[in-house]
């Protein structure tokens, strides 16, 4: 049996496994990222993490080598660049450096890196419910929106290496002010983020009862959202289903680019089930151009979310 | 030396080449599509003309095939399927009565067809500026607005055959209605149709002199705009400058799905030249997401109109 260690980075935590070919995470390892102020740091944290994880199989010399994935990881060139939600700002050579740490320690490994979305779709790829499957999206709906797309059974990394960014596509040029600095990007909507703005919007410009009035406005997460959904509170669910419109645009939009057989959700926003799939899949057929109608189901990721990243890095190197 | 024959079929004219490998068009053929009202007639014409061709080269047996480009073409099915802008109504089965047709006159040739867009990205990569290029997206301004995308060096048909759809992706959910029933599309506003649009609008909206109010309102067409702009007027210049803009919404929509070094301008409105070309490459850069700017340079097509698709559809056989 070959294996391989899966590394998950996230703004959190750094998810770390010991993975064999048939998907099996047979040990896990954890850092808090956010415990790292330096680079270097947490480049010897994760050297020593990896090497332990090594370590349980060294004798077999049957390890296949490293995969991480990352947000703004970067596949050619092996680096994390300009990742907004990590302590380490800038390029990082993730790649370089940890094989020449790890090589130091006398562990002769190769690193590969990717986009932690991109990790998420080659997990769904070879472990989830896209094994058969030669044309699909994956949409990680977390604080921001991510996106891996597979065509005819490859991922797509483009000519820079960072193809794949749903979550920044316009879809409203007068829209909402994004962080990026343009207007209407879909992540402004269909984020974590973008259901809190959405509701604020919903409590002070509609009189409707809410729940959510009974709670600190400021504090308001997706969380609260989708508890004051399953409560059949009108104010919720109309923002669900406003998500879920503006979510079901930037999919179409990508679905009209590579005509996907099937696009999975995954990530927190996720979670929320049918208060957000049953209206995005009305939406999505609303919203595509009529050759793509009714040629794309839509569903939740059967993957574990701590997993689908993690043994999609890992699977990088098998 | 081999040689295929390529065919072009557009709303007005179905044009014909016999190609060889070098991309050279030995022999020309032409129909007038609009000439045909049925299905049937235009189908004995197309292989009257493909045989007529195929007689020229006979006695060497070294005729590929036939490859066809046409709007709405499926490459999979082998069909046109509901193209708006052709006589030939719901879905004709273009390659397999072709094939018999052409069968029962002793000719046993394999008919392969796409899209016409599709057809001018494969010209463009095979015997154009994209070469050496296995990243790029091919965007054809006409009547509407088509695209073929080409990701790592292979053109992209998706699921359905009919990936590549950038004219009907949507910037601005609550923008002009578009024919295909939506709201906001690429092609309401880039195509040769928008121009038009907008430019009635700027007329009717703003004060200022314009040498396109002399002309008769209704019967305004892209030309005179572009003549319009030559000449220096304000209206046609601002109207090229918001056309430039909208497009450019819609194609870093596509570069971030996949990230492509290059796009290619190609079509009736691309013949604007830089009135077009250089408010759009300033719009790019400034509607692409940040990892994206500056990875991606926008040129006009080398190609002849006339040949490109027609050169494309033809090297389907080599």
């Amino acid at each position: 049996m070959n294996y391989s260690i899966g590394i998950d980075i996230g703004g959190t935590n750094t998810e770390f496994g010991l993975v064999d070919e048939k998907g099996t995470i047979i040990q896990r390892e954890k850092l808090k990222t956010k415990d790292f102020s330096t680079t270097d740091d947490y480049l010897k944290a994760l050297t020593a993490k990896i090497e332990l994880l090594a370590d349980s199989v060294r004798e077999e010399n049957l390890i296949l080598g490293v995969g991480i994935g990352a947000p703004n990881g970067n596949y050619y060139h092996g680096t994390i660049e300009y990742a907004p939600n990590l302590p380490f700002k800038g390029i990082v050579n993730l790649k370089n450096n940890l094989e020449v740490l790890l090589l130091k320690d006398g562990y002769n490994l190769k690193v590969t890196v990717t986009n932690d979305a991109n990790a998420a779709a080659i997990g769904e790829m070879i472990y989830g419910n896209a094994k058969d499957i030669k044309d699909f999206i994956m949409i990680t709906l977390g604080t921001g929106v991510g996106s891996g797309i597979v065509v005819d059974g490859k991922l797509v990394y483009g000519h820079t290496g960072f193809a794949g960014e749903v979550g920044h596509s316009i879809i409203d040029i007068n829209g909402r002010q994004c962080n990026c600095g343009r207007r209407g990007c879909v992540e402004r909507y269909a984020s974590a983020t973008g259901i809190v703005i959405t509701v604020k919007e919903m409590l002070q410009n509609f009189d409707k009862p809410s729940v959510l009035r009974d709670l600190d406005f400021d504090s308001i997460t997706s969380k609260d959202i989708y508890d004051a959904a399953v409560k059949g509170d009108c104010i919720a669910l109309d923002c669900f289903d406003y998500t879920a419109k503006m979510l079901a645009v930037g999919i179409a939009n990508a679905c009209e680019i590579t005509s996907p057989q099937k696009v999975f959700l995954f990530g927190g926003l996720s979670k929320a089930g049918n208060y957000l799939l049953t209206p995005l899949s009305k939406y999505l057929n609303e919203y595509l151009y009529s050759t793509f109608q009714n040629t794309i189901t839509i569903e939740l990721s059967d993957l574990k979310e701590t997993d689908a990243a993690l043994l999609g890095a890992a699977a990088l190197c098998f």
